[in-house]
């Protein structure tokens, strides 16, 4: 496979077309952004450990049948991914109080929700990403009603996968944001990635934070918090 | 009747008990307030044109079979109603995008909608009244599943019935907001008010806005343009 040309390059990756039809090149990058780029860094292994984290969970969760755009990782910061038409959608599902939410709905952060709750946020970085619903959704084109239906199934589906994945290494899986793109044949496929940059993960025991948060709050070394998290799934350094 | 005690005082209006079981009497006031309390003002006279319209739009909506709080009109700012039980839920419908639809998801104020759209705001001033979906309202404990499917519905048809009545007397509905209460037997009957402080209301031909936004916007006399559509409602002031 070889890379050809830059297609775009975002905050946490690049994306480049390649000589197969229909195959992109993802390289994920030691940025560090928050606050809709307000905060800024760059910091040296975060790229490889959500590549590494990311094509792991992938893995795992193509093994319990859910499909999603990744083909193979090609190196530590690198990975084949399927070309997707990307739903302009973050799904983001809640199973603990955190974050927006927090403020939001002014519950305390760490309370357990008595229902996991799915939110659409409106993937549009100069009006901030704002939460929107099923009739924004449809004014605005982004999906059709019977996406939304899969995007939620397909959710709560990988929610509870992955929550179960997180429980056997000792971490709580707080929230998470999903990506979902349409194939060439129109099924939606989970794209994008699932590491500590789009997931709030907290040790189950002594709720440290082992995600983005560090970054975002200032709570130590956030590769330290990443690099937990990679072992902790089994994953072994290059 | 009698006029007992002040049971709340609200930014617009004041609510006290009567001798009767069930049975409030509401105070319209003069004060103007937006941006959650940040702009206030009094006005005189607005306190009466909002109770004058109400009353009428109450008792226009009560002839097409809508049951609402409302009982009678006392005097120029005063009126009886049922008391509810409130759903904290502000239910806002929109027919053409403004106001904080269009900083959301970036389209120009004045452009219609291809269909209507239904918001559930958590009504609650310290959070600023931010939008909800249907998990964080069953989270909180807002409103049952059942009740939201009322809600809408019956919004909705609100929304047809006031857009017709409007448009009989040249005046644009864009959008407007509702709150309902549960009565007694658990019926769900709408309440607060229906005034130009809670819909958008464009002249038809001019776009003039006739409507609280004359006074979030500074764009001159607010009880002008109130009396404009008291007046275009066929209401005589007293
Ligand atoms: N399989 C895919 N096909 C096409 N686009 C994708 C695919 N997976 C992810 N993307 C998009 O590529 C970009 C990834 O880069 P990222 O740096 O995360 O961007 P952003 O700054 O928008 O979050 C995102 O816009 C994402 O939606
Ligand atoms: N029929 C009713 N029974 C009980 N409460 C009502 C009824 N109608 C309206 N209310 C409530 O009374 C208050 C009306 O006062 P208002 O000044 O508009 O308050 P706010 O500042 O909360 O908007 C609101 O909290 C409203 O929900
Ligand atoms: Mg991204
Ligand atoms: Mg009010």
């Amino acid at each position: 496979m070889e890379k050809r040309q830059l297609l775009y390059e975002g905050k946490a990756k690049r994306l480049y077309s390649t000589n197969e039809e229909g195959i992109l090149w993802l390289e994920y990058k030691d940025s560090a952004t928050a606050f809709n780029g307000e905060k800024k860094a760059s910091i040296e292994g975060k790229g490889q450990l959500n590549n590494h984290i990311t094509s792991l969970l992938f893995e795992k969760l193509k093994a319990e049948g859910i499909d999603s755009h990744f083909v193979q990782k090609l190196s530590d910061h690198e990975q084949l991914v399927r070309h997707v038409e990307i739903i302009p959608i973050e799904v983001v599902v809640r199973n603990v109080v955190a974050g927006t939410l927090a403020k939001r709905i002014g519950l305390e952060e760490g309370q357990p929700l008595k229902h996991t709750i799915v939110e659409w946020y409106y993937k549009d970085d100069e009006l901030g990403d704002p939460l929107i619903n099923e009739d924004h959704i449809s004014i605005l084109s982004l999906a059709k009603p019977e996406e939304l239906t899969v995007l939620k199934e397909k959710a709560l589906e990988i929610n509870s996968i992955l929550t179960r994945f997180f429980n056997e290494i000792g971490v709580d899986l707080i929230d998470f944001k999903l990506e979902f793109g349409r194939g060439k044949d129109g099924s939606i496929l989970l794209a994008d990635e699932i590491s500590p940059d789009t997931c709030r993960l907290w040790d189950s025991k002594t709720k440290e934070k082992l995600d983005k948060d560090v970054f975002r709050r200032d709570l130590g070394s956030l590769t330290d918090a990443y690099q937990t998290v990679f072992t902790r799934l089994g994953g072994v350094s290059s």
